[in-house]
């Protein structure tokens, strides 16, 4: 039997991930509700048909719903699940697509006891942000993070794992702590080291323009990130803080590692050191 | 006129570089030789029609060469200028691909006074390596750096950009040491970053495997160029230590900034270093 199909649900946030997931399940449940405080993008919404019915108004847009789904910056989540709070029907279920999970699932274990949360984080996403760059085969294959409270019944957890499959990802269960230690270095160091390569490339840009002219695949590729979303990632930084430190310290440390071995040109234990990378890289992305 | 049509080019080296090269100006000159110490690689090469005719043997294959093209990783073309010196006709020109370009152009200054040198680099690739990834369109497009020595004659000169511009790429000229120090910040160091982060994510994988799951598109780009060919990289680094040196220390002091605004929560400065960043990123990189 499938689990959605009865199902009423409402995405709150209708940006890349938020319209991408509504027009992903649209037509796999019974509706799908867009919520969003700008009109036009609930226009968008409709004209691309990702959504059943939309709504600027978060009370309407959720009274109803079994599944509430909040896609939004980390920051604007937690404000979210405050206002949610006195809004919910008994039963439903709250999920939410944020990056970053320990301090989300902490005021998720406030919600009233009647409804029940789910943390979230599919590893997807674009560096274009907003309805328009909305896809739905975003979820396609990618890894969806799901970190259940204690409080988290059996039958919410499989409710969960059906939108995932739904969206055609492939549910991966972690406690928040873990995964945001693991995110840390997987997707807000590389973050951070894009930042830097731009900021490094402009500081020689200030005295030789033309270094801009001689960038290409490479350099696009290593910098790519730093032209994601601003505000979705001053979240993550802000609410990762500590694990996001310890990375840039790991960091450091292995290129300190690689700076000292080509000071003292030592040629063999270089190579060693690069191969080994290479190796690595390659065996995980073959 | 074209400046091409009654040369015989020897393409010394036939790996990815070499063959895509070769395979690119076969047709739009008299013969396209290719010379390589593999036996298998020449027969890959004319079976896949990169070139008019092959040869393991060095001196045998530059003898009638009009303009000898040099791919191979920056040290390998060091000691193939040295080779050289005995084998080249009087008036050919003497090119190569190589990634850095100070020491290259040095030694090339000591080929004899009847032959014409001109320093060279694509900036193009792949991370992969060898024959089998040659690709006839790899230069369209793609810049590509001349480093004319002072004894450059301009007949030279013309050719070396007729060559360029029968690949499809756009040529660049610039001085040797500047060339050096762009590209430390523009290809060096991403190269850097990339296996600095491949060893982070290693370092936290020992403990918890869980992080190569998790691990999406983001990462995969960022760390993309830890799979580049080892020899070629290591030679990049060694024969430009002083510029690839002062761009990490430049990187450095970029990504601590980044750190000492995220470790006081300054988020004001921090978005405002962000946007900068991200507005740059995508000004160069619509």
């Amino acid at each position: 039997m499938n689990v959605l199909a009865e199902a009423r649900i409402t995405v709150v946030g209708l940006g890349l991930m938020g319209g991408s997931l509504a027009g992903a399940l649209r037509g796999q449940c019974t509706n799908v509700t867009g919520v969003d405080i700008h009109a036009n993008t609930i226009e968008i919404a409709h004209r691309r048909g990702l959504i059943d019915t939309g709504t600027t108004e978060l009370a309407s847009g959720v009274q109803d719903a079994n599944i509430v789904i909040l896609a939004a910056p980390v920051r604007a989540i937690m404000g979210l699940l405050t206002k949610l709070r006195p809004l919910l029907s008994p039963g439903c279920v709250v999920m939410d697509l944020g990056s970053t999970k320990t301090q989300i699932v902490a005021q998720m274990g406030k919600l009233p006891p009647s409804v029940h949360p789910l943390g979230g984080h599919p590893m997807c996403g674009k560096e274009t942000s907003g309805i328009e760059a909305a896809d739905v085969d975003l979820y396609q294959d990618a890894p969806f993070v799901l970190t259940p409270l204690p409080r988290t019944s059996d039958t919410a957890l499989l409710q969960g794992m059906a939108v995932v499959e739904a969206l055609g990802a492939r549910p991966l269960l972690l406690d928040p702590v873990r995964h945001d230690r693991l995110v840390a270095a997987i997707s807000h160091l590389p973050y951070l080291l894009a930042c830097g390569l731009v900021g490094t490339v402009d500081t020689v840009a200030a005295n030789d323009a033309s270094v801009w002219e001689v960038a290409s695949s490479g350099f696009r590729d290593t910098s790519r990130l730093a032209a994601s979303d601003v505000t979705m990632m001053l979240d993550i930084l802000l609410t990762n803080r500590d694990a996001v430190l310890e990375m840039l310290r790991t960091f450091e440390a292995a290129l300190e590692d690689l700076a000292t071995l080509l000071r003292s040109e030592n040629e063999d234990e270089l190579r060693s050191t690069l191969v080994a990378v290479r190796d690595h890289r390659k065996e995980k992305f073959p």
